[in-house]
């Protein structure tokens, strides 16, 4: 994950527009000090190498650090670093945002991973791009960091055909005729259908769909309707979604299919990151 | 809240870097439709200017709306509008996510600022800068659509002393010590402190301090703190921050405090808003 | 393929970045004025609706357009617009190159995909992503309305191995040691290879990968290697590419390949486009 | 103050949209250089740091800087880096003009504060955001340099109230109505009116109003009305503003004033500064 | 002068990075009202268009105005327009901002085209590059409604040697040597050299130079060399510069030359117009 | 040419909006490897500085590098550079495409150079501004490297009058009596005229003017009008355009005209450059 040095300096803005008041106004700017970053429970890291630019555009030297992905716990100091008190004070509650979101997701998605790859060591755990416009970057690296992987990133390049656009091409019959067509125009991608019964699952896999996402199945029902569909293509991709969260992951995971789309990990508390400074 | 173009394009291409694959294989993009959003649950919406200036970049027509503040309960259509179905498909997701995500906020902040409000109708509930970076635009506008304040927006024009500014003037007398000059120098402004004890709070209070932040004590402790400081300077504005929620607000709006200071508005799960488009 | 604001005014400032000095010392710049933009051969026209933004920019109105995708001739008029003559220079020469360079990619993709449908009908046209940085919106515009479809856009969505990879991989034996898990953690998307020889193809084709992607075989040796890959796996994805041009994709269309990638259509002349104005 | 790359790079682009046509044409780019930058009369230095950024981006390596708010007579070389002569003569006009016109704007500040604090030693000097747009963030730095503080930067954080608030709200008792409420809402501001007579401001304090900003009232009128307010609330935050200046502002910080708002220091001439080029 | 929506919109965030909190916090953001700019001395606008696209971003209706360039008096009214509170509340400062600073400029400007022109009608007054970085559109903008040209704009299309050149070059002499080359690489230009003696001036002359341009000599001992260097060639193009203003233009323009190059229009005092408010 | 950052990092996300899925699901992204980039003909290097732009963005070191311009042949190494497998691979295509686009300008500019002044040592080749919108950075630092100069660059700087502003201000004879008051106006600059007959460019070269385009003359026609022309005033300035390309350049270049301008540098085949990458 790239990011730009113009999205760096966009969230340094966003908490200092023009000036940090209190700094200048107390007069302590150009005091050296460090900047500690320490866990307050378990956590996988996340941001850290963003935080690392911003350190650099502030011109604040890290003297430790751990990558993002590497888990840490209670006391763990994870960021250490010095500069100029002017610049550790526009750097900090900017630097503190990004390590909690970030690494909030990271956390919650490395505990559904977990649980998924318990039930069934072949699952994949998928994250849908259901992130809080603007954050798409830092969400999808922090997934990573957690283990999962990317459902789609954007509408670009993948074939994911929902009922939102069936709408506009008839039923699903249309759709089936439709098939042949569009694998032969998109012969490099799976073409892959959101279904909500068995009945239309079964047309598709039939057609010869390369996929089928669930939306919303329980995961008993999940799990006969895997069943039968593989029956019908062992090799076709079943992939659930809708609701699926820390709660019943392993138990989708158990349902037979390769992979869970979820945006469970977005949601919920940051992680608590105690930042500590000192004069030097 | 002034949105750029530049922003809500941002948002459009952070979903569609490209083109929208599905979409384009389909061969439906110019078919005419309609899209809808509707509750499905108590919401206080927020992010619909946002969502009418995507509809307005990709030329889908509006034809019902309502504002940002508005309440709405399961069933309610609030957005209604007109456009190819290859517009209608980029708006999607990013459009859901903003109002879902944005949504969220306000409706947790209502809930909060009611609680609050009840327990003290003259109370101030002051949303943190704690949001994730990159959503300071949406996540202001939401709190604002809750009917919270915003504590403070960044760092420049506002001045609030934390330990971690302290770390670097020395102890709370070389503060006291600065004091004078520091409201000659910024008159225009209160002098906040956040302090974590009582022998602090009286010492600063003592020495004129505008405002005083109590950071994580407990409410009941709170309570008999503020009495204390009113009795030393009855027109100084007390704050109380620091782990305050949905479950104790309404005891922390007791103490007498002047505003609450939180971040909880800003985690949780997304407003569940559906959406559906149909051929026109 | 939605262009932002931003990258209309790009364009503007590219070729105006301060002011029209000609049409400033002229003192014409407040008579108005037509512009047309007129055929000057076989033209299948791309980047008009870029065209009609900067003029919309320019508070320049179209009173006639021919969308993207349209095929026009020699003396076609397809856009009649009514502005200012201080406007209508300064759009002038970027709308001219944005289409004679959008129109020149359109046109040789056309007579790509004509010849390659008319030998194989099935076959699929893509167009690498080798564009000149800073035009792929442009550039996957034009092949879209020339009739073909991107090969992969970018790296972030799509599976594609080069030798490049397996450098840092080991040899193939290491790549078909890491397929299952690979196809586990990406299933969603399919793996493609880009090969050399048939051995590699047949190793791969039997451990299952779903597509292969053949790079520099001269046609009528890939006739022979397909038919033999087909053999081990007949629904295995085949992709031709390097070296495919005009004089030769009907070749390469016949030999039984799913899709032919090239980047023929980047290079070579603009289309010839013809401007005309007059005062109003 | 936090300036970003792209600001750096924006002012850069400004004079040189494309190439240095000069240093080109004359083949003299490659040949390496000293450029000095010298004071031709008393100045407060203001921009040196984004001057040293351009540096940066240029390859341009500085071995002599003194930083903002360093102060300087005739003579004094405060500059002097090395680098490529088509690196220098891009560098060159650029950084003259930041020095120039930000160092004018520190200097004219610092003459105001001197003579403000002889008056009055208690006063601020508060610089109002009359600066011309595109240019605060230097504007700002540069009255911070001559040791003026912001009045305020923008709309956002702060609460001043003008008769074209009031045009909305109806007459002074509709706004003192208002004031209970706004006080309770933005218990963190001071709520400060501005307000042209006597009457206006002492029915204002009486309402326990945090300040009062008086406009365009003369000097000798003014000292009487702060007695007269003073009397009703000794701490009430009291701003002269409106044609204050370097001839009047000794008599205005005499008034009894705490703060003076004014914009005289953002215009007038920019520092005379040379600079030469040398070959190394 | 094309100024882009991204520029706009800079500015807008410049003065508002996030809300207007004293209209918000007063209430009155929904209500109607109409915002009058009236000159109040005589002035030459610039800025109205900008102004203008301002008002379009914040959904303000312009009911009248005159355009950039009209000479306006005390008292006229010359730009009305109707809105909600919140939105003229954000567009007032930064619109009265750039009326201000652009029409000082074009008001300056034309007081010293008037009398050089009253001097030669023939003389071309060329404000040069000297603005304020960040502000040359505006600037550029502002100087051409007042009625000069720019002398160069930027560093990439003109030919201009200065003796920071030279430096790199050697004496004269190598410059002569030089001159035959540069103008066949550069024959669509005039190659301008800036001269501090008649010596200089002479040597250049006699080799053929297309202009010269004289850097603070006074204006009687300038008349005498601009006869001497006419004898040499009078087709010469002929320039003064440095230090010419208000008080000495009309005797430049005395001297003969071809143009007067001044930085004079760029500093002074912005124009004073007043603003108000109604309820609609 | 000075390339800003935004610039190059707009290029890296133009092909990695958001993550290497390949190298990532690979797992190969942290080992360390070199990159080589070889020449496979005669090339004309030009982007190479972007390249190790790109490079630095992503923690990529140069440890060989060959500046822009310079000449290579087939198995010449230009580029070395080491750094993780996860950066080289984000690095790979973009840098590619770069060089191949811009060294195929730059190649084919300098045999067009080569062969214009082997017919004419003094003679000027100069690059419209025709190149693909977007580019324009890159293609005039590739005809600079490849010897030729610009045209000009952008409408704000130069005077060059084509029939289409003619239109606007009718006919020749309206143009000459323009004549005099644009050359004072500009006169700093060459007033060029397109003509398409001799008889429009001998009543422009005796009404005095700067400089002449020919557009779309054959050459032998164009070398007795360039005679007759220079008869009128041998030091006018005459250009010859339109259709001016590798196969008749020569001939051009034999007319006596002083330049050449010519867009068919732009177009053909980008240089065949290999790029190999290896564990370290």
């Amino acid at each position: 994950m790239y990011i730009t040095a113009d999205t760096i300096e966009r969230w340094i803005k966003e908490d200092v527009p023009y000036i940090d008041l209190t700094t200048l106004a107390l007069g302590i700017g150009s005091v050296k000090g460090i900047i500690r970053f320490t866990a307050r429970e378990f956590t996988v890291l996340s941001g850290v190498e963003e935080v690392l630019k911003i350190f650099n555009k502030l011109e604040i030297n890290p003297t430790h650090s751990m990558p993002s992905g590497s888990i840490v716990d209670k006391g763990d100091v994870f960021i250490e670093a010095e500069g100029l008190a002017a610049n550790l004070h526009m750097a900090w509650k900017v630097s503190l945002n990004i390590l909690e979101y970030s690494s909030g997701i990271a956390t919650r998605t490395k505990r559904m991973v977990d649980q998924a790859i318990a039930a069934n060591p072949d699952i994949a755990v998928v994250a849908t791009r259901k992130s809080f416009p603007g954050t798409k970057e830092l969400a999808v690296k922090s997934i990573i960091a957690g283990g999962a992987f990317p459902h789609r990133l954007g509408l670009s390049e993948t074939i994911l055909i929902f009922q939102q656009h069936r709408e506009f091409l008839g039923d699903i019959h249309a759709l089936m005729q439709e098939l042949k067509q569009l694998k032969a125009k998109s012969c490099e991608k799976k073409i892959i259908v959101e279904v909500e019964s068995l009945e239309e699952a079964r047309l598709l896999a039939e057609s010869g769909i390369d996929g089928l996402q669930f939306d919303k199945i329980p995961a008993n029902d999940l799990k006969i309707m895997v069943e039968q569909i593989r029956g019908i293509n062992p090799k076709i991709t079943l992939i659930g979604a809708g609701g699926i969260n820390e709660s019943n992951i392993a138990e989708y995971a158990a349902t037979g299919i390769d992979a869970i789309a979820t945006t469970a990990m977005y949601f919920g508390k940051p992680s608590d990151i105690g930042v500590k400074m000192e004069k030097f």
